[in-house]
């Protein structure tokens, strides 16, 4: 990538567990940017003072327990008729089953919704193709609403709950007042993909668990890894979505801490929820571009497993005659299944191109197949076109635009767990390893074109967009902008309007910042005192962020150009604090600074 | 660079106002690992949870108050006889005053001292040429010790405040018993630079307020930005510290808040702190790899200043006749100036090669200037050579092993703090650029070789050292390592000996990892138990890194081969929590899960 040059493709990876959005630049493999999510970030002033990023992470908590971190996986671009539309990003936290909604004007979090009812979850975000509803699928089963109910009861009252969280795409918000959720069977299920095009109004769940392990190994037991394993098919999930939503109009939903719960009950006799059964353990349900295949990776199984969905239809329509034994009916796999390739071993998540082929993960081979689609996608279908290893242990893998009903092509990235021996040692903590891959030459063609280490966090999962379907903002419209509320805050300080007020022991300030003092440079309070401190950037150049430190208060902001924030604290310790400028925004940028005294 | 291949030196960047340590790879600019410092990391376990690095980041709270972010400036690697010897990094909190120290066996931070009497700082940490002492250098001048003064007692009340920090090789820590600091004018010290060879035993520091301005803009005096842009000269701090050694252990020091201090009046009258004027606003100063030349860049002066250490000595000698106000003695100009070389507009800090060239950026002009050293280094010196525009505004500059004894040359880092039209746009906050420069070739022939983003905090300053110095480990020695220690914890975990016991109100686990499983896989305990869970690594293999979160406790941990940590907390909320694996440790990473299960 020559100096000054722009890249075609954004990617945007989750940050695993470090709680963040990574935002990659393709075909450069640059980090552009961290985006602040699910943990704080003292260098974007997120969660370091500014009252309203504070809330964004509040709106995350667990029955008001603060959680600071996330372990997000998948993220999800807001779709218009399937296509990414560049508009917004979405991305759940596993570890402790919330969702959260980026803007991508300002590449910043407006909002974590927590799950009320899941204590993790893992198949989400995905979205419907019109990002009617984000999808939050879950994982490992529990009793719902944090109940306690001991593990011998895991049958009878451990049960999974996927979440169909609506978006309000004018508010930019999920609007969990329409937002529902469907009770499923203690199965593990896994990752989900919504149906596109002809299978608009469904989407499909893998699932891990339906031989209910409860592990135990200390006590003789088998290990969830083996307990897990012990049959040779689990259940596709396939579920009617519009569907469902009729249901909860129709006023068939139970609300339960706050939402609104279709049981397991209603979903299996009301022809929402189908099992197709599904070898083996696997990790991924994929659906095509134009929606007529659903692609399933059983990781103890070598090969891709397809279904048609116009034959889960039909099945469907004859009715089936099966159920398991929570009564959900069960589809004749023969019946649905479409083909069967062998890949290799530990196939885990299958992506898509414009030339007709899908690329599945090999995470035991450290290998990508490139293997074609038969039906209207190629002539030549079902069958293994090559392998191409990869540096080392392959979880996810990305194709441009790759989630969408027309994917680009020409690249791919591998999201590789281990590096090993890829990069100089930087201690026993490895990073990961995201490969670019050249997919554009046809057959076993494939070609790496690039190693680029992750020293920060496991991504998960990631999307890749069009660079040009993005439309961010160089600098915030107005001055006094409020990020949260997307609009002029009334109250933001002004040049010319700077002021201090006390009314009883509260002081308020009102402050600009500007290349290159802030304005203005003395405050005096006393020990005690409670301070509200507003601060504008009336800066108006591209890049020209200021920065905003105060010593010993556990503050950091990030102000950029025309943006106005908040904080809020307590005066409780006496001294003399230097406020300062922690963005280098100009060469007198050391004497941006200022003294905060607090009298005894 | 080609798939696979090794990087040939290794540059620790600051992670500016993020808190951390980024390491970066050379020639590839890929960013091979963040290091959690000052603020807390999830995906490296650090301060989420795990009680050994929880009491590294308490270390650094600030009168007990909890500080979890910092202001990284000036990284420093230990020092070998005037070599970087691989073994430790140091880097500042400008923030809040305080230093961390790294192990580069593990690359893991071990150590933040609060520095107890100043509240913020910046020229630090530099290094004696044997790591005697880490040194600490003030920026803004406060009263010392966190006291109250009003701002207009900043003559009288106000002092900086310069700190050497006694590093304790064998323990791997600083020893606060044997640091001291040393009283300064309310001059904004600014940066440091250790002398070598010649020079050893002292230490320089530019400054950048002898005007003694106090701002005021609100009030119609000058804001800061003019009132500290006054006078056309500065002082040049030239400190014996060997000098001031002997006088801290002579008794000549006073304790105040726990660490011995030299008084001004002390080091004034005794020959450890003497003044030379140095135009104007300087940010930087630079010895060079003799010891014998120091530089200083004068940012609103387009001269560097280049000062001769013999000359000092002389004027040293010769007795100065001059004080300020303070009565500290201050060198004639003319007697200790060796040369001034015009490079351009603001130029701040310089880096130095293996054939006698210096580099100093230049943020007005966003131009490297390569220019020659005279005396020893070059026959044609003192001479512009050559500029090189960079993009853009660049603060400091990083050249291989180019804060040692014996530069190598090669490469050099610009880190540029504006990105502006560089990278595709991610919103109103911009990346930085660190850009790799080819130094290799003489004259005005430099290059620059790759743009690097970084979008993740301002990096202020980075070193760069040869990668086959660095000896990390690539597993952890042995099984039931604590990394705190630095050696086998005798309570570990070990394969075989798993367990759980109850005392009274207190449940304590013994629980090992091993892919796939944590072994005991269900922990249950009674709301309001007090739990102490200890978790050991027992997998060998390189990269076999384990995770462990625990929803709704804001726990997360990453556990690496041979590793043992331990966890403390109420089980406050009932419920059933199911703790898992974070890292994609193998095809069954999913199921490498367990029930926490807490009764009402
Ligand atoms: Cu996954
Ligand atoms: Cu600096």
């Amino acid at each position: 990538m020559p100096t000054g040059k722009l890249d075609d493709y954004i990617m945007f990876s989750s940050g695993g567990q470090g709680g963040q959005v990574l935002v990659i630049g393709l075909p450069s493999m640059r980090l552009l940017k961290v985006i602040g999510v699910f943990t704080p970030e003292p260098w974007q002033g997120y969660g370091y003072g500014s009252l309203e990023t504070q809330a964004v992470l509040e709106g995350g908590f667990a029955k008001g327990k603060p959680i600071y971190w996330g372990d997000t996986h998948h993220p999800a671009l807001s779709e218009t008729n399937g296509e990414y539309d560049g508009q917004f990003l979405f991305i759940n936290d596993k570890a402790n089953a919330r969702l959260a909604v980026i803007d991508l004007r300002d590449f910043e979090t407006k909002q974590i919704v927590k799950n009320p009812n899941a204590i993790n979850d893992h198949g989400g975000g995905f979205v419907t193709p019109n990002t009617e509803y984000v999808i939050e699928g879950p994982q490992y089963a529990t009793p719902i609403g944090w109940e306690y109910a001991p593990v011998d009861q895991y049958k009878e009252k451990y049960r999974g709950v996927i979440t169909f969280w609506a978006f309000d795409r004018e508010k930019g918000r999920v609007d969990v007042a329409r937002s529902f959720q469907i009770e499923l069977p203690p199965y593990w299920q896994d990752l989900c993909d919504a149906g596109k095009k002809v299978s608009e109004g469904w989407i499909f769940c893998n699932s891990i668990n339906t031989e209910l392990a409860t592990g135990g190994i200390e006590l003789g037991l088998p290990p969830f890894e083996a307990g897990t394993a012990q049959r040779d098919m689990d259940y596709l999930h396939i579920i009617n979505w519009k569907k469902a939503e009729e249901l909860v109009k129709a006023g068939k939903a139970e609300t339960i801490n706050g939402i609104q719960v279709l049981r397991l009950e209603t979903v299996a006799q009301e022809g929402v929820l189908f099992f197709a059964p599904e070898p083996k353990s696997p990790h991924g349900a994929d659906v095509a571009p134009g929606g007529d295949y659903i692609v399933v990776g059983g990781k103890l199984d070598p090969h891709v497993t397809v279904y048609s969905f116009q034959k889960i239809q039909d099945a469907i329509a004859k009715g089936p005659t099966e159920k398991d034994e929570y009564g959900v009916p069960i589809l004749n796999f023969d019946d649905v299944k479409e083909a069967q390739v062998e890949l290799g071993l530990g196939p885990l998540h299958t992506q898509f191109d414009d030339q007709g082929y899908a690329y599945t993960s090999l995470f035991l081979d450290s290998a990508v197949a490139r293997w074609s689609l038969g039906g209207p996608y190629r002539q030549d279908g079902w069958k293994l076109e090559g392998k191409l290893p990869v540096h080392y242990n392959i979880g996810h893998l990305a194709a441009a635009e790759g989630d969408t009903v027309s994917p680009d092509g020409k690249y791919l990235v591998a999201l590789n767990k281990w590096s090993i021996d890829r990069f100089a040692l930087v201690g026993p903590l490895h990073p990961q390893n995201l490969q670019l891959i050249d997919i554009s030459q046809p057959g076993d063609k494939m070609q790496i074109l690039y190693d680029m280490p992750i020293g920060i966090a496991e991504p998960h999962y990631a999307q890749i967009i069009k660079a040009d379907k993005l439309q961010p903002w160089e600098v915030y419209p107005e001055v006094g902008w409020d990020p949260l509320k997307q609009a002029v805050d009334p109250n933001a300080p002004q040049a010319g309007q700077e002021r201090i007020e006390r009314r009883g022991n509260t002081v308020e300030i009102w402050m600009t910042a500007v290349r290159s003092h802030y304005k203005p440079e003395r405050v005096e309070v006393k020990k005690g005192d409670h301070v509200i401190w507003h601060i504008t950037n009336v800066d108006r150049a591209r890049d020209a962020t200021h920065g905003f430190a105060l010593p010993g208060y556990n503050i950091s902001l990030t102000i950029e150009p025309g943006e106005t924030t908040t904080i809020e604290f307590d005066a409780d310790q006496a001294g003399v604090f230097t406020y300062y400028c922690t963005e280098f925004c100009s060469a007198l940028h050391l004497e941006m600074m200022g003294y905060f005294t607090v009298q005894p």
